[in-house]
């Protein structure tokens, strides 16, 4: 059976010939190992024996061919292509209880990308799948044929169940232009990094915690990880012995080292499970080119404040004094909170790369400095030469006020007095085939009942707060405004950051605004002219921020808050589209819950 | 569809009303929760909030249903219903791997089990598989009809996948007689408790620490419980601070109250993860009546050793001063260990149930005296009136040489230089639906080559140890002595005991002896008059041990180590016998693997 796999790549090379498409092929294998990324040693689940995983560096056209092997003890897994629209494709988004259920340990799951802009592979998508669906017979243990496609630029992949992604399974996905095209800026190398938070507690015991009644937070992260590498302070008081070891080579600080008079792209993501950070690189300034996969008008910034799930692109040329190397800092902000900072070295050629800088690492911003984030915000906007034009108009407005709630004892988060959780069917399965059983059927509302006049300033009331599976159906191909609106935790005169990514979209961010949105008057000021297009936008503290996009990818597609807890605690939602629109479904991403028995022999 | 289930319920009634028989109905929930079995807090695998779960107490002819929902966030679970032979359904054996898929996040499963002898309920069964066949399709998320023989004795359920046994899964079963029908002893009152080992490292880290090269062993237990309950002394040092407590109520110690002049049955349990254990109550002789289900020949013990995977019960008469308390205490044995002793109160009703003894516990056996085992061992046999008759002869004889070896680089055990491997496709799948090529399809030998010239005193030679996940298939209806034979392990001077635990069928006990297996000499010694009949049983260092059973329970069963680490290793073996006389398997079973096709519709 597997003999035929080299036929398959020939056909698929066949069908792919335009012009020089390759193939790129990963074989990862994900397991437990331990690991002491900041000297602490902990179990962190790898790909390949790594954390961060290995880089998906491709080329638009090319083909990405992943197989994952679970070899997890107990634990399932599914990995999300995080910034991928997946058109056609709505069951490779990778996301548990919405687009597939989970792989099983023993499991081999192959993933395929193509990595090509959508004007170019749409026709191709349907062929390569229709050729496809003649051999999934043949394949014993490999289910999945992925088709995604991605435009050049910065992506991630990480896990998409439980709180995974926290427990180190994640990585970047690097697209470049096809070549002879040009990117609007230049630059000499291209590096990419990840910004992390790290949790000594297993993720089993912060989601048991999470889960508790009384609740028990997980508390702030014990420390920043620069491309998975730290530095926790051994020698603190209470830590048990045997697990700390500051000698450790894993947690030596991760370096950047740069020739003088370079200019460096560096794409920057961030995965953190919890914090906001600001990212700076002492004594450089950085020009923002790129977020989430969409080139920005370039500005230049001291630091960078970076959400979990955004990506970046910034622009650094090493023009400072050569003789020394600098501290590259993240910091969490926008929480009060006792997390130490993460450093990096910053290294010119030819110091030691491990010469430690002569200064004091740079103390970034005040942590509650809302203004400064608010204004980066409001920076970034579309280069001028790939504007997306937007819609003028929309078609549904969607209010989100997420407030914290207590529903039956336990701490949540709701968005309009819901609080969302997973169904064990998956959505897709659920809608395609007709199993309106497995979730709620009554949607959730569209805004808060009694929005006029909520006090956004003040804790919840708590009345009515409920949890629920429930999703929003969106009528195909119409445009939709989302409107998030922050307020008040559960403490008084408290409310926080919270990055919301969108699956399957990217969306124009077409306002910022303070305190509660007013549904006649803000729209007036939505930037329509040359808004950015995301996938992952924060909400400031008492804020609010307005999204548009235009529901014509046929798939369902979680919207969440991109904190680990928030999102397991039920900050999040999920929207349908043209369901019917979506093609049969594979096997492959069934088997769990009611889909069990959608599986073809 | 759920509205059909009284309905059901009625139908299975009519079915069953032989009698009186009841149905006892469970609703189990299966998550993680955090607790201080030995006042060190820790994530423990509860049922319905406890550890150890609930007991099943049934009378011979009720209907036990169990539904179990697994409520773990990523992790799948089986529950293995240890003791019970499953004759007639092979598929209700609950051990990943060989019988059934795991059960995966969010399902709810239902385990049902007709508590009756086997000659009244066979026919019983088969006319409530049928039934039930026809609903099948209705039920919603519950998957699996499981058809449970038990006699009446004693039993133990428990997870039986990866690791998460030690993880706090498990419990007790206890069978009565029918009404009118007397056991052949008297006793006032009957208790239940289990005996186990405890760690503080989660099972992820054991195992994570077995698999790594270099090879990191798990170590001593931290603690001994009784019935869930024992003591780490939080001021060991080098303790994280906080998660010890020693005023916490979960870790006061177990209370087995008596009322003077009266006599208990105590019904014991090892489910250890590691250790032997020597258990006994100061100042009490106990008088063994009943070994894994079956009834012996009483005789009178101070101490009672006991492996994992074994249930005794004992008579206890309350025939002290009874103006105090008296210990009762574990402890390990059979390893040199730096484990303490486990402690409970053996309480005289009216004295304060957790008023000290006067006295020191008593200190128990040396941990080497390999002697005392053995004797007891041979003292354990038949009670007259309730003999088995054992074939006096066998077709077949297969000797399993146990050593410990490396094979790439990880720390093993081996069979017979194989050291086993459990397919992800069940065997029970692949056997009976011919998906052969999911495990290895050369049987391991009945002997280790050059057996005669093995010497059992050395270290393994280590020469073409493999590890496989290859199984022995036995001739239907036969005869087949299993003879147990331990070696030296990778360290001179050391050989260990191993309980072995055989699915699927109670096997006589033959014969024990020293050093190694005469093939012409030693089967003349066996006991084929009066021998015990078990489901598990110990070889002793340097020894063997000789077993006997009947092929004739179609189906596919496992034969393995009871150490959970030392399965984990590869210390087991896997039997099929019959395959062609196993009825249609339930889709329920199914979903893992290539099992997954079958899942029909």
């Amino acid at each position: 059976m597997k003999n035929l796999q080299p036929l398959i790549y020939v056909l698929l090379l066949s069908v792919l010939c335009l012009a020089e498409a390759r193939i790129r092929h990963y074989r990862w294998e994900v397991k437990y190992e331990f690991k002491s990324p900041d000297c602490y040693r902990k179990l962190v689940i790898t790909i390949n024996g790594r954390s961060p995983g290995p880089t998906i560096r491709a080329q638009q056209g090319d083909t990405v061919i992943v197989d994952l092997k679970n070899s997890l003890l107990t634990e399932n897994v599914a990995i999300h292509w995080h910034g991928i629209r997946q058109i056609g494709s709505p069951w490779a988004d990778g996301t548990e209880g919405v687009s597939q259920c989970p792989i099983l340990p023993g499991d081999t799951f192959r993933y395929m990308f193509v990595v090509d802009r959508v004007k170019n592979t749409k026709s191709v998508i349907l062929l390569t799948t229709s050729l496809f669906s003649e051999f999934v017979d043949f394949y014993a243990s490999m289910f999945l044929f992925e088709f995604v496609i991605i435009n050049a630029g910065t992506y991630l992949y990480h896990a998409h169940y439980g709180m995974q992604r926290e427990a180190g399974l994640y990585g970047s996905i690097r697209v470049a232009l096809p070549t002879g095209e040009a990117e609007p800026f230049s630059y000499d190398y291209d590096r990419s990094i990840i910004l992390n938070d790290w949790y000594h507690k297993s993720t089993y015991e912060q989601a048991a915690g999470l889960s508790s009644i009384p609740f028990v937070w997980v508390g702030d992260p014990q420390s920043l990880l620069i491309q998975g590498r730290g530095r926790f302070n051994c020698s603190t008081p209470g830590i048990a012995t045997g697990f700390c070891n500051a000698t450790n080579p894993e947690c030596s600080p991760y370096v950047f080292t740069v020739v003088p008079g370079k200019t460096y792209r560096l794409r920057i993501g961030s995965l953190t499970a919890l914090a906001a950070l600001s990212f700076e690189i002492e004594g450089h300034n950085m020009t923002v080119v790129e977020a989430d996969g969409h080139y920005v008008e370039p500005f230049v910034v001291n630091n960078l404040f970076i959400y979990s799930g955004e990506t970046y692109s910034v622009l650094i040329t090493a023009n400072q004094d050569p003789s020394r190397n600098y501290w590259t800092v993240t910091k969490m902000v926008s929480r009060n909170n006792t997390t130490p900072n993460g450093l990096a070295i910053f290294n010119y050629y030819p110091n030691h790369p491990t010469k430690s800088p002569p200064t004091v690492p740079p103390s970034g911003p005040f942590w509650n400095d809302i203004e400064a984030r608010v204004n980066q915000s409001l920076a970034i906007k579309s280069h001028p030469n790939y504007i997306h034009p937007v819609p003028q108009t929309s078609d549904r407005v969607i209010i989100l006020l997420n407030t914290q709630n207590r529903i039956n004892g336990s701490v949540k988060w709701s968005i309009n007095n819901v609080s969302f959780t997973l169904p064990h069917t998956p959505y897709l399965v659920s809608l395609k085939e007709n199993l309106l059983h497995t979730f709620e059927q009554a949607p959730p509302p569209d805004v808060i009942n009694g929005y006029d006049n909520y006090d956004i300033n003040a804790v919840a009331p708590n009345v009515n707060a409920t949890s629920s599976n429930s999703l929003y159906r969106l009528k195909f191909n119409t445009t939709v405004d989302i409107i998030l609106q922050n307020a008040n935790t559960l403490n008084v005169n408290n409310s926080e950051t919270h990055p919301w990514h969108l699956h399957g979209h990217d969306f124009w961010v077409v306002g910022y605004g303070r305190g509660k949105f007013n549904v006649s008057e803000d729209p007036k000021r939505y930037n329509l002219v040359n808004p950015i297009m995301k996938n992952t936008v924060p909400v400031h503290p008492y804020g609010w921020t307005a999204l548009r996009f235009i529901a014509d990818n046929p798939g369902v597609w979680a919207f969440h808050c991109h904190i680990e807890s928030h999102f397991f605690m039920g900050m999040g939602a999920v929207f349908e589209e043209g369901i019917d629109k979506v093609a049969n479904l594979p096997s492959s991403i069934m088997g769990c819950g009611d889909s069990k028995r959608f599986v073809k022999p």
